[in-house]
């Protein structure tokens, strides 16, 4: 596979080039201060293969994406029960929009919104501590990526809770209409610190891996589940960036305002990026035009 | 591949037996009094097999599903200069909803709602007549189709003109936010037109093999479109139930209100399905249900 | 009443003396070369006196004015029949808004708006034919105002029809929900040359009074339909600048794009006042400026 | 003043055989048990004549109503700069949504709304303790009643703190735009004890006097500043039913959940009507009739 390799080192070099880097968010005081200079890459290709570039071995905040992990959690605990409380239509909306909230009374349309993940992170929580919560998480992660080396970083967690009003706000609205069954503060303080998950590059295209579902890979859950997991990521991974991606890339993919994507080629690689730089849909600018070159060099768009 | 003819067979089978059918379209009268109780479905796979079953060769109204032709012949005139006037992002709201219209200043969010749609016709059909659009349009179609006999069925595209009036708000909008080249009139003559298109499912099905891109088919667009029209369809092609039809069927497709759809498995096979009952967001129920077997029991979900 | 008259001309030497005019309305091109730098009032008191101060005596087009005899004519046919497709709250939306016709299934907010005013010309228009239609509502006008020399001026009509396009858009928005009984295009006639009555200031104001309800003036509607007029003219007369005219001026009133405005000081005083530049809202901005002078001086406000 | 008090009466005799007497809210536990068959009147005239009819001397949560006092203490502290922070205009959406205030940055659109209110508390609170403000506004509202025995009810403070998920959101919101100045749980403690006042049809109707501007009457702030409240109480005091009320009744007024409203009758009359069961619009049923037919029948409406 040395071809995959050259690829990666070419996009490494011209992201190191890049000019326009996008903005790092500045809403989590402790992720302002991220160096925009830094962009990794790491693939794990179906037969196992994996290939870095860049600094792909920088632990970085995972963010939203940890929203694909706690709904893997959500599916294997409730199943299709879980969409009576959240929808999987793209929302058309910023991803922490509170208006269609209102006008479709408490529904969020999907789990990659805040607004969805905050329902998907309430599910799981159930009546437990949110300790347990992120221990049972930590450990998919873990088990997933094949790493114990992954933690949750508390000043991040503890930087959105006291600057995270708009997430209060979704939390108070889905109580105002009987859609979180935890009560705000605790919901909220499981999902901040699900969104505080620190990983590599490499480790989360490991933990990808279940998603890609190659031969003799891991099987964390169904062909079925991977697949509609796949989906949602295809038509809302991006927030109001989702049909952006799916033209530009052609792959599903998550991703967080840390400046990191997880991207699936089925049956093909798992590919993870980082760069903090942020795009006007808050995905990550390099990331994204990364992953569109390593898309169309290596053929990999499920489109065709 | 006598897998796929029984699967066919089977599908066929179970939508014969199928009792809640949806509902026909009423809001075009000449398509109201079209009998539910059929269904149709035509695959042609990647080494131009030809497969069929159900009411394969009655002919029906393609309405929407014509979007993908005329955004085809767009780009191919246009280039991505097109996207100046209409976004790619699927739109959270119902196929003719005027209301993002206003929000966004008048670009519609993407091709394939209405207002996307008159947009994208306006753009073809420049300063020339709508009888050398449609001409073109036909052309292409039938070319793609290699079958001269299809046809545009000027009883419904007047029955559209006269009921069209949500269709004649969009377009004196799109104008007067200075987004229409033609007048709405000559706009809306030719996009009613288009939408008058009459195809059977096998007509549809050799049509769309151009985006399966399949080892020596026809190439009549680049690999690089292709992938984009795909990409469309795949987040926006259903309307606000874009979401739901990559979830359970995991294709790209184009569903049309005569009960039509255009699905697309990438490299492997294009897939016309056909019945008129429509579920609440205006897409083919039972042609909804059909591709979603045929999709899972294949294996063909670019999902994994 | 020496005193009235002072108060006019001190402000009509305040109006001339303004440098920020507004700007005057281009969407209707026919409107767009009026001279910014004229300003007129004209003032009929309970007792009938006349005061008039600046261009007073010069023809201005009435544009949405024509609402108020319009609905005052609708509501002698109709009665509070006409509530059924008309709603009386403010909209929170600017004149041309079609958003909240949309998410209200096609009934406008209140008579003021267009999409309000054009339901109302069309439940007065019937079946006849916009002459005659036209005919009866000039003949309200002249008898309103006591004077034979109000006329239509076909040409800011006629400008109207071609650039009308938010309007075509909400008459066939309407014309979807069942909301309008003639053709768009016949309604539209009707409304176009209806807003397009021109009147001086001194004529406007006499057509007023049977508002203002003075003892021995015009009694050409009952006292609970004027009080029912002047409170939609309170809350719905300035479009969204409609609580701000109240908070300013404190007087029922209703504006139109021409620059006019029509203020009633029941039973005490009709004031017209014109000045052509608009404000952000699209009201006049030296006429509400001029009546809220002479409101605070006069005493007149309704609220104490 | 025979008149009025016989008024009084009938209006009273009617209310008591009401059928239809809306539905009492049922979101504040502490207010869902309050008998649905009570009505009170009281009027204070302008020469300082009381009149009462009903269960006048009972005393009821005042709710929204207090956003009038509370106002009135924000403009005595801040002036025009309060309007930074809150518009003037109706909303056109219920008194609870979130929608507009995404839609237009964080700036409510009005005083009455609650995300308004909450500002206008948050304003008046400025780095004071809840305690304190409370305080200010008990003396205030005692001072305008004349009587000291107005308080507030703990038990429904702290039952509106314990489901008030909505204005929990709105605050969260409002922080998150930077439009709050103290922390949400500090800001919604003050407003919600506010909300709680208790106080009886005749104190609230003496308390409105300062509204009244009577002759020798209470001169607590200065006329320009009342008719502006007057103005904001007519166009934006009982929410989406503004209009209505405006239509109806022809005078400002406040509505509260409770089921009181506070009407002025500038210079004649300061009005508090109670009745617990509400409309659609969450102002009270009988309340709103009562004062609609006490307006007709006195001749008090503003509109002539």
């Amino acid at each position: 596979m040395t071809g995959i390799a050259e690829i990666l080192e070419e996009i490494a070099a011209a992201m190191a080039a890049a000019e326009d880097r996008g903005k790092v968010a500045d809403y989590i005081p402790e992720l302002a201060g991220v160096d925009p200079n830094q962009f990794g890459i790491a693939v794990v290709l179906a037969d196992g293969t994996e290939l870095v570039a860049g600094d792909a071995a920088t632990p970085f905040s995972i963010q939203s994406i940890s929203k694909v992990f706690a709904l893997t959690l959500a599916l294997g605990r409730l199943g299709d029960r879980l969409w009576q409380r959240v929808g999987r239509e793209p929302s058309g909306y910023a991803f922490n929009s509170i208006l269609q909230l209102e006008q479709e009374q408490g529904i969020p349309r999907n789990p990659f919104i805040n607004a969805g993940a905050i329902v998907v992170t309430d599910a799981v929580l159930a009546g437990h501590a949110p300790r347990e919560y992120l221990g049972e998480l930590l450990r998919f992660i873990r088990m997933a990526a094949d790493d114990e080396d992954i933690h949750i970083n508390r000043d991040v967690a503890k930087s959105e809770t006291e600057t995270g009003h708009r997430n209060f706000a979704l939390a108070h609205y889905l109580s105002a209409f009987g859609n979180l069954m935890n009560p705000p503060d605790r919901a909220l303080g499981a999902y901040f610190h699900q969104c505080a998950v620190e990983m590599t590059c490499l480790q989360l295209a490991r933990a990808g891996r279940f998603l890609m579902r190659a031969e003799g890979g891991p099987r964390l859950v169904s062909a079925e589940r991977v697949r509609r997991i796949n989906a949602l990521m295809m038509t809302c991974g991006h927030y109001d960036g989702s049909g952006e991606f799916a033209f530009r890339v052609g792959l599903p993919g998550k991703s967080g305002v840390g400046g990191g994507i997880l991207v699936i080629a089925p049956g093909r690689a798992s590919i993870a990026v980082w760069s903090p730089g942020l795009n006007e849909n808050g995905n990550s600018q390099l990331g994204t035009a990364a992953v569109e070159m390593l898309a169309r060099r290596a053929g990999w768009s499920v489109f065709g």
